[in-house]
């Protein structure tokens, strides 16, 4: 295994990691217990899901994999904050659309060369990458391992005394 | 910069962000909110405070950087769950802990070479680590970058509204 190959072996893992650490703790909440609040007056535990459901949507464009397939969670779970906008769709269809994603996720990073991932990510342009060669590809999902970490910790808080 | 600074640079920049973030975090929450639980009956401020002091802290030995400065807080933030011992240690003196332990990190990251970021960590063997390559120091750093990821977006929930 070369560098490169090590590096992404690395920062993949990490990711799918936290992938199944968010869904084994998803798996021990029930839908209803995800419509409550993470601590009073904060966000609830639909909307965290819902958020990330649409941030890794839009990774999937970021990552330059393809377009993303819910632009509609868009506006309701990243542009506005939780409550703001009153219907959201059931925990059931986001339950479904988190697995969807994370699964189109795994088919792109396995068929990825370990080269390609040290590429521009889709918000740098060619000429500004030149100068900063790690606004890569593989930066972008380090950072997003970090955020889905974060908002784990909070998920977390909904699981049952057992 | 060559492939090796450059998976460096990734690493240490993920881990130097999530610290900002989680100081900018800490600024905004008082000594005594931070007694308070980030979620009824869930964990103190406090307690995810020391807990963090305590993790970094093996961290300066489990990176082979130099041996831990407060080993006493071992037994109460990581062996211990929180409310379980009523003695905690000052917030003062852990946010004074905080730092100087990111501190003595900070020093250590500026002063080792990108090479040695790939040597083994404290608790793999020399002839395990031969077989497995990703059980390196910079892996470490990035796990615990997660780990200090998922208590920040805990701790955020006792900022008050401003």
């Amino acid at each position: 295994m070369d560098q490169q190959q090590l590096f992404v072996k690395m920062a993949v893992d990490g990711w799918n990691q936290q992938i199944k650490f968010t869904n084994n703790t998803l798996d021990k909440i029930s839908d209803e217990e995800l419509l409550n609040e993470i601590s009073p007056g904060k966000n609830r535990g639909i909307y965290l899901l819902g958020h990330l459901v649409a941030v890794h949507d839009q990774l999937l464009a970021l990552l330059r994999f393809e377009d993303p397939s819910y632009p509609e969670l868009r506006p309701v779970f990243i542009e506005a904050p939780d409550k703001a906008i009153a219907d959201l769709p059931p925990v059931s269809q986001l339950r479904a659309q988190w697995h969807a994603v994370n699964n189109k996720f795994s088919a792109h990073i396995d068929s990825l060369q370990p080269a390609d991932w040290f590429t521009r990510h889709a918000s740098v342009s060619e000429e500004d990458f030149e100068k900063e060669p790690h606004r890569n590809r593989l930066n972008v999902l380090m950072s997003r391992t970090s955020h889905l970490a974060n908002h784990r910790g909070q998920i977390v808080l909904l699981v049952p005394k057992g």
